[in-house]
């Protein structure tokens, strides 16, 4: 099974490269640890790839698209159909990730991993990446949002988009589309942190109170009709999921045991990275956290996971626009461990 | 008088172009607000700059380097000869800023507003500007920093860099390098803000406890020693401040003046806004605040002038690096305003 392989090959960071990159970074001609996290990431990429001096040159995000059931509840501000829509403008070169990204130079993959809608014609094109497991899941406020089999489905086919597109990228973002996914997010980031409902339910794309009302109420009867099982993360995934949720999971998973780094983006990312945390806690170490999202319960995955995330602009959008911005800082942050001198070189004297 | 000129040429922000900056914003295929700062930042660049679609080219930072004669009171981590040292470094193109710039595509322009050295040789081959007011300040815990006529000078002078070299720039990062200006920058932030000596005194590079003990007691002789007048900047720059503080405050002023987008760096750069925005509270509109530093007092210079740093990343180096990433950031807010596609023209349907 492809995916317990993925969960076995995660091992531990590079202890060696890590003390390493520690090393030469006290050795640069600045005070020691003036550079504070940029440091830090340096020294953790270091220890993800197992190189000392790591270089971030081929930089991918992963934009995993998923339509589902529960917005028959009224949960999202927009209508479903914007999930497809999406996609043709992720296609055509001018939605908010592909600026970002082009603008920290990194490509944008485009995957289909559950949109109720038929991309036959932008597939063949416009490189659309099909790995459609359904046309949008069920409603999980009535029951299971997939089969079992497909939340493993959903998982596997993120480990594949990860080795077909991946496999010699220095580093991967991950971000989703999916109208009506903070639904199935709150209803995980709940249930895997042991929140109330209403303390991680948020106003999505922008919710009136009413409508954020009966979200809270959809999450909560998505928990008590499903009643996941508390061992059995992909149990989680296939109750309360998406597919991109799942598909991004994957990802993570396959960047993990490649010892590749993974930038996780807003709340859905965060929820697909509960559900990878719980398949193999050690996916912790590749995980870079990029910013603290405007919408409620992102906090409560990272504190649960153990993450910091790197900035807080009051974004909210997902795509994996944050994770671009991040990107480009942990790209800044290697090119000061690879391209600054140290003291010896340029003949500048230490601390008295 | 160049000064008065440049400060009576201050405007306020374009509220047109914030409009229609505004509007673009909100018909583009994204939540309304839904990339939080970014949104807001390219609304004011807008503003700053009259162009209802800026775009961020050509980036300029200006690195200013001075030394400081309170280094005799045991207030630096570092000997004085750092300061030199550390201008070869950013000439020999290996320090942090130098890397950070080549990140974000700036140039950095370095400037000696007043080292204690003869850099003869460095200026003519090299690129180093000369802009020396003197050879470091006097010690401010036991008189004046400089004369009323070199402070005037000190900023005179960073408004003529501004001239010489960003005059076209679509934005300008300030930094600086002097050991020993975490000191005068205190006693500035104490003495403006009325906030008391051990609650805007940190560490700089490196201080133990007992260097920070001295450090306070530097600051606070230095004000009771020079008792700055409160209505005159200038006469607290004199006796507070430092060559490179004046010299940023100048370069700001330009800035504004000319309608470019400035972006301060850590707490000696914040110094300098200080001393411009008491020159001029219009200013504010035009500074973009990058990091919170680790040094304290920073805060408090945010909190005075009322702005609120992009990101905190621990850092505290100074040279402009924390200006280099921001850039980074204010050039994406300012490609989502133009390279995203609208509602309209990308097919997508609107909220319900």
């Amino acid at each position: 099974m492809l995916l317990e392989e993925i969960v076995e090959k995660i091992a531990p960071l590079d202890d060696d490269a890590m003390e390493a990159a520690r090393r030469r970074q006290d050795s640069l001609i600045k005070p020691q640890g003036a550079l504070g996290r940029l440091e830090e990431l340096s020294i953790r990429v270091a220890g993800i790839t197992g190189n000392s001096r790591p270089e971030i040159k081929k930089k991918m995000i992963v934009t995993m698209a998923g339509d589902h059931g529960v917005t028959e509840e009224g949960v999202s501000a927009y209508p479903k159909e914007v999930t497809a829509q999406m996609v043709y403008g992720f296609l055509g070169g001018r939605a908010a990730i592909n600026v970002l990204a082009r603008h920290v130079g990194a490509e944008v993959v485009v995957v289909d991993m559950g949109v109720a809608h038929d991309f036959e014609d932008a597939a063949s094109r416009r490189g659309l990446i099909n790995k459609k497991v359904g046309y949008g899941t069920n409603n999980i406020a009535k029951g299971a949002a997939m089969s079992y089999e497909d939340a493993v489905r959903s998982i596997e086919a993120g480990i594949e988009v990860f080795k077909e597109f991946c496999g010699d990228a220095d580093i991967v973002g991950v971000g989703d589309m999916g109208i009506g996914n903070t639904t199935p997010s709150s209803a995980i980031t709940a249930f895997v942190t042991g929140r109330p409902p209403e303390e991680v339910t948020g106003r999505g794309t922008g919710l009136d109170d009413a409508g954020l009302q009966r979200k809270i109420n959809a999450v909560r009867r998505a928990l008590e009709v499903n009643e996941p099982r508390r061992d059995d993360a992909i149990d989680v995934l296939a109750k309360l999921g998406g597919f991109e949720i799942g598909g991004m999971a994957g990802v993570i998973l396959a960047a993990a045991a490649e010892r590749t780094p993974v930038v996780i983006d807003g709340f859905i990312s965060g929820a697909a990275a509960l559900i990878a945390y719980e398949l193999a806690p050690q996916v912790k170490d590749y995980l870079i956290a990029s910013h603290r999202s405007v919408e409620k319960g992102h906090d409560a995955i990272y504190e649960y996971i153990g993450l910091e995330p790197l900035f807080d602009l009051r974004m909210r959008l997902g795509e994996g626009t944050g994770a671009a911005l991040a990107i480009g800082i942990v790209e800044a942050a290697c090119k000061i461990l690879n391209e600054m001198a140290t003291f010896e070189e340029a003949g500048v004297s230490k601390k008295l």
